[in-house]
């Protein structure tokens, strides 16, 4: 074991985000979600399937009476609410808000038992089956996301209440699990205590609770299989009965112990929730083996099995990854919850070493499934974020019934709009961080920060015209000059960035590049600008050539943006669409298209139906093309202008060589 | 109502198929396919599902002691296995196979009820649920295909006992179901009884089974809703679980009124079945209405929802249609029953009006889907007939669940094998028919037959270079010199045909060319020779511009057969090849492959993945493009060396315009 050397966050409470883009997406988040999503968690809205969450904990705080309703890990939305409060708090006061929250911990608090177990699923349904069905149940994943909730309330208020009650519960769960004898030797079926145990560690410093994250991490996929034997126990009891989660182990990355797992398998957000605490206890424990894990299924997730969108899992059952360069678009799985949770592998990654290759992913899932999992209101949501649809086909062909056209008010399994909550409610917490006297910038969002460098206080105000246009300047002040280097991310959609200090060039000889970040490292002083210029061209992205969905193909990227076609700009048959290589392009920044939003216009040719009748197959038929302009608009805003077609991959005629 | 005026088929007695490409087909049929089949209706098959469907009847027979055990609709497996053999003794005697089918019969006629009744699986398992599922239990289906067997096998041997239980069979049904007061109003989930009735019919001359017939047809989708008052009276027992067959009720077109149907929904062998029960109601009462209602069905079946194999069906849920254009190669259904089907309503369709296109299509399916549903040896079938396979990712991607890679030994739901076996049996009565004074010529395959024309005998000897080339030859002998027409068809893919009269060519005015066939009418003498020359060209097809898997791609197409990539001539990753359009063809016959195989070779290019390394995307990166030979085999010949990649649409350069 070696000790790894960790760039740290800047805390989200020194991060101020002052953003023409983001800004308003984070105050969407206080002013809509937040308060919509309280509402939902209250049963609240109209038309929609319930929630019931609140009162799954008042019936088992005794207040209420009542039957438990919805899906075995309904708990955790309420969690995951607290969570994205906590973030909210630690960035700005909200007495009211807290107040509202403070009731929830007091709830959360009744709610659990005297020995610290807390899980209304079972404390209401099935009282004597706690611990019995791992595989599928979410008990220990429920508890994740509480102890989430509560190191983030504590940190944003100070109050301990809530942390208590997570290590209470972490204490119940760490006497019945572990390696001692007569302790059980599982592991939930949902990977999230791993990271949440972490953590938990990093803000009591209880060595026992990493450990006990370990412990899960490592017993996973380990033989005699443990969920065949629980399974046994339970003599075949089965919650979830369309799918074989105790029986197909790599559903639940129990194929394989995990340190010799090199491919990512089965559902998608187990697998990168798994990475991000994997990778926790890798940097705490500077576990070598367990690094090399991580970098094994990042690069499998990142090079063969993730969409252009930053999206992963490919198919609808299981909600699963297939196999290498399977990315099918219409069939996609995409679940916006599997982009956060790559987000947190990233962040994580990023902090064991600053690579702009993990920044890259992470804006790719930030820049277009996540946000494009919301709409510009912040109360209509994706589960599944296709590369394509076909709104004729729905209900029609049963491939795209997990498919929809227009984001949903709430869903039965409402996981993906509370994770987006959290995640841009923390989003200040992405853009940089420290390692020693460098202060890395991994994403270009307006903020300002004051971090601790050289021994004292500097401030950074960044101005950034990110996602349009590629300008960025930092404005540096301290109370004296100072070293230490300011390490600016390459983005890898940019290939000739330049970078000025004070107006003036940087001689080539003061530029370090190290692992896709420019090093900028002198002695600072107050009113030093920074200047780096990211030219944003429109590139057309090509899928490597054994992805089969992509052959022939191009999307549209500009910068961090991925683009796609909608019926409302192209009309019906995008796929009729045929993009003229080289005929260049028309970016234009529409101000009244979605409150704001830069389109690309580019030449292209559209076959026509004219000749066919109602012929279907056609010998020796040439296709007849007229030309005419694709419009796109970045992904993220689709679906925003009512039921259409949509597509991100578009055929492109090859230049054939001879 | 009017009288149609009917074609009426050569009798299968009357056809000697004498055909490089095809006879060996029949004597498979004869020496293989039958005699293995019998043997798996007797489970004697190692390592395949037991079919238990003899045991069913010895057991319902009071012969043995056990369970019923299969599908419910085993039975038609020994009804559709005692069909083939009916035909196969229409055609030439047998003794050792017809004693066989004799104790077939006897057995049959054992199980059968004093009142007529016989349905093995509700004679052992429900003998109180007689008819009350209707919906999903395939009671009359059975019924159907019983009715089919016993008239084949009358006919071929002259032996009543079979015909007697039809008929009393038929009785049964036609005391519990009909308009009158006091019978059932239903009718199956899964159409048969329909043409089933119309051959006992036109065997008996008894009106009583078209009557039948109709009402089950009209009765199919008025309300209220057969299927949702049985449902209620059974308390919504299904009996299977997961689909949804009572409730949906387009899954059975039973939707709408059979007459107001325009789209071909639901169960793709079901639409083709009730196809072809119409359209042979149509034709013996002259129902205009049921006629038109065929037509529409038919059109939007092969102008928007068949594959260019002939195949039908393209969502394996349901096993369905889909939507118009919806024509995925590589999750396709494509059931060989169902091209089996779309055959039995083309012949049908071709005996009210001769018309080239139902024979392009029953030629289009039988060359492609039918022959390629069972391999060269006989003994092992597709159910399902993709149009690409990516063996790596199956058992990896639930969607290509339902495709198997290698052609099986039986199924579990075996229905495809013996289907394919009565329609090969039958092929002779689907080369020819008679209206009036002219004989129809509708399929090019070696054979001789006599017919009757003008009063008397004539002899006709067609000679075929079919599928490979496009020659054929008739001969003509007759007592004295006759006046009548010989129809050819002139099939779709031939566009420059000729024809010669005694080596002369045929002047223009005698070239009379009517719904695709060229009708030569003159007088006939003994030893008249007629060359038809059907120049076979490579055809690269396209699929319609509304077709969204096509877009940019051909399929070749030479004569009947539809040719595919395989990855054993062309090695993995077929769809990195681009067809160089316009750059010449080599087409060869390999005496070697397969038996003797036309094979096409076409240039290309492959797209390299040199320059990628382990990218998944990259920005403006033209594809590396090396010459390469495309070798393309028939369709119906793939998956006989072994599991690998194939493909029938493969990209092909567009040519811009400007």
């Amino acid at each position: 074991m070696s000790n790894l050397s960790i760039s740290t966050p800047v805390q989200l409470k020194n991060v101020t985000i002052q953003d023409d883009f983001w800004s308003p997406y984070i105050s969407l988040v206080r002013d809509v979600v937040v308060p919509y999503q309280w509402e939902a968690l209250n049963d609240r809205i109209e038309g929609t399937e319930p929630s019931h969450a609140i009162r799954n904990f008042r019936i088992a705080a005794g207040l209420e009476q009542g039957d438990f309703y919805g899906m075995v890990f309904q708990d955790s939305d309420v969690a995951k609410w607290l969570e994205a409060v906590g973030y909210l708090l630690e960035r700005k006061a909200d007495p009211e808000l807290e107040k509202i929250a403070d009731e929830v911990v007091d709830l959360i608090a009744k709610a659990q038992h005297a020995d610290g177990y807390l899980n209304t699923y079972f404390t209401l349904k099935e009282p004597s089956g706690r611990w019995t069905n791992l595989a599928e149940c979410h008990e220990l994943y429920c508890a994740g996301h509480l102890i989430e909730a509560a190191v983030a309330y504590e940190k944003a208020t100070g109050k301990g209440k809530i942390l208590e009650v997570a290590c209470k519960l972490a204490d119940c769960i760490d006497a019945a699990f572990g390696p001692e004898e007569g302790k059980i030797k599982g592991y939930d079926g949902h990977q999230e205590i791993e990271l949440a145990l972490m953590k938990l560690y990093r803000a009591t410093s209880n060595d026992q609770y990493m450990k006990l994250a370990k412990f899960f991490l490592d017993q996973r996929g380990q033989t005699p299989h443990f969920y065949d034997l629980e399974y046994d126990r339970r003599n075949g009891d089965t919650h979830f009965k369309s799918l074989r989660m105790a029986k197909d182990k790599s559903y639940s990355q129990a194929h394989l112990p995990i340190r010799l797992q090199e491919t990512a398998e089965g559902h998608a957000v187990r697998v990168v929730y798994m990475c991000a605490g994997m990778a926790d206890v890798a940097a705490a424990t500077g576990d070598e083996e367990l690094l090399q894990a991580c970098l094994s299924l990042w690069k499998n997730i990142v090079n063969k099995r993730m969409y252009i969108t930053g999206a992963i899992g490919s198919m609808a059952y299981g909600e699963s990854f297939t196999l290498d360069y399977d990315l099918p678009s219409d069939t996609a799985y995409a679940e916006t919850c599997a982009s956060i949770g790559l987000i947190f592998f990233a962040q994580r990654m990023l902090q064991i070493e600053p690579r702009s290759e993990y920044a890259d992913v992470l804006e790719r899932a930030l820049y277009n499934t996540v946000i494009g999992g919301m709409s510009r209101d912040g109360q209509h949501f994706f589960y599944v974020n296709p590369l394509e649809v076909w709104p004729e086909a729905s209900g029609k062909n049963q491939s795209f019934d997990h498919v929809k056209m227009e984001r949903q008010r709430w869903f039965g399994c409402a996981c993906c709009p509370p994770n987006i909550a959290r995640l841009l409610a923390s989003l200040g917490s992405y853009i940089y961080s420290v390692q020693g006297q460098t202060l890395y910038a991994h994403l270009y969002i307006g903020s300002q920060i004051t971090v601790d460098l050289d021994g004292s206080a500097v401030q950074f105000v960044q101005h950034s015209e990110l996602p349009w246009e590629g300008n960025v300047r930092f404005e540096l002040t301290m109370d004296r000059p100072k070293s230490f280097a300011l390490a600016l991310r390459i983005p890898g959609w940019c290939t000739a960035s330049d970078v000025r200090v004070n107006g003036q060039p940087v001689p080539e000889a003061a530029k370090r590049i190290l692992n896709g970040y420019l090093h900028l490292e002198r002695e600072w002083s107050s009113g030093d600008i920074v200047h780096l210029i990211l030219p944003m061209n429109v590139n057309p992205m090509k899928g490597n050539p054994d992805i089969r969905e992509t052959v022939g193909m191009v999307a549209i990227q500009r910068g961090p943006m991925v683009y796609c076609l909608e019926e409302a700009d192209n009309g019906k048959g995008l796929h009729k669409l045929l993009l003229h290589p080289g005929g260049g392009d028309r970016v234009r920044f529409d101000p009244d298209l979605m409150g704001g939003m830069l389109t690309i216009e580019l030449p292209a040719y559209r076959i026509q139906e004219e000749g066919w009748a109602d012929q279907l197959y056609r010998a020796n038929a040439e296709d007849r093309l007229e030309a005419t302009t694709a419009t796109f608009i970045p992904y993220f805003a689709w679906a925003n202008r009512g039921i259409g077609e949509m597509r991100v991959w578009v055929r492109e005629n090859t230049a054939l060589p001879f």
